[in-house]
């Protein structure tokens, strides 16, 4: 088991309700032809918040000015809380970025049109982004998962976090606002990875189960 | 250290928003010589939900219909989430309850006035109550802190949860709404403890602040 003499620092970024467009529904949203633009950058290289933003709406409600994520994606992808799914009435699953069969729909709308999203919308699983080079001096690899610790008055160890390896990516722990909020979170903190996950977490699952028989 | 040699099961209360009145505010709220009426009682013998609701104002936003748990107490207080607390655009200290003192404000509205509350607002701490006889099988006393595991999908550690102990209580976990989002806790669902808590789960903490200077 790797466990690290001290535990390494993470740079935590925090999650909102967002949404990733697929060139055909940015279309369909914002008219033919239209680009996104540019708001600021993320903290991973390459990918930046735009100045549009979209209504989700679901059977129980609505959730206005949800900001869209750049760049574009092949498929659409709406990332929520679980705070969020039970104001619109849906029940997304957690789900790691990407995988999107059989998750919930929702209604997207944009100033120039609709989209009735069949599937596409998750709660995004949390997980730690990372380079090549920063996974071999941290003796990690792509789908490893760790356990991390938060200080703080409301201290928490996240779990069998996922972590993902690829070039071009830096060292940092996504979480949603459910997760910032609990555990006091925000995007000037930092996390710290405490170890490899082992079987050893899945151990209460397993009394738990044994109650419910 | 204590530490079990199987987690011990503690049964989870979720905690949504709600008002606790004193006699005073309940009077001016709902008029002079009313009476709270109970709609189902809580886990907690002699606790309550009540028929009666309220809408907390803040600076940005307003909640409406949010539950009075009875009996009345000598002093208001409303517990909110951190997420309803960023809705209502005020800054609540996170507190065990009855810790009022330069806690936030709110506006309380209800059928027959309102009331303007300089303080009284709070993001409750978690914690566990249990009776006498439930702490003693447990070795545990009032003011312990212990660490529970939450098993599941997003299984986390809680640390440095306060234990309660009173006659008259009994064994149950009590979390808010985005602890129980950021964990996927429900009220039928259990968390276990694992150990008290030491020291250990500061370090990270004094990390952090080294890494800040």
């Amino acid at each position: 088991m790797t466990k690290y003499n001290i535990p390494v620092q993470v740079p935590v970024g925090v999650s909102n309700k967002h949404i990733h467009l697929s060139q055909n529904h940015l279309e369909q949203l914002f008219g033919p032809g239209h680009k996104l633009t540019e708001l600021k950058p993320l903290y991973q290289p390459g990918h930046y918040a735009c100045k549009e933003v979209l209504t989700i709406a679901g059977p129980k409600g609505i959730i206005p000015n949800v900001r869209v994520l750049g760049p574009l994606r092949s498929q659409t992808q709406v990332e929520v809380s679980r705070t969020d799914s039970y104001l619109l009435g849906i029940k997304p699953p957690l789900r790691d970025s990407g995988d999107l069969e059989g998750s919930a729909g929702c209604i997207l709308m944009g100033p120039k049109g609709t989209v009735v999203l069949e599937e596409g919308v998750i709660i995004a699983a949390r997980h730690i982004h990372c380079s090549p080079e920063e996974a071999e001096a941290l003796q990690l690899k792509d789908k490893d998962r760790v356990n991390l610790s938060v200080a703080g008055e409301r201290s928490v160890i996240f779990n069998n976090v996922l972590v993902r390896v690829a070039h071009g990516l830096r060292l940092e722990l996504h979480v949603d606002t459910d997760e910032a909020n609990a555990s006091f979170l925000g995007n000037s903190d930092f996390a710290y990875i405490l170890e490899k996950s082992t079987e050893k977490e899945a151990i209460p699952l397993v009394v738990k189960e044994f109650q419910k028989v």
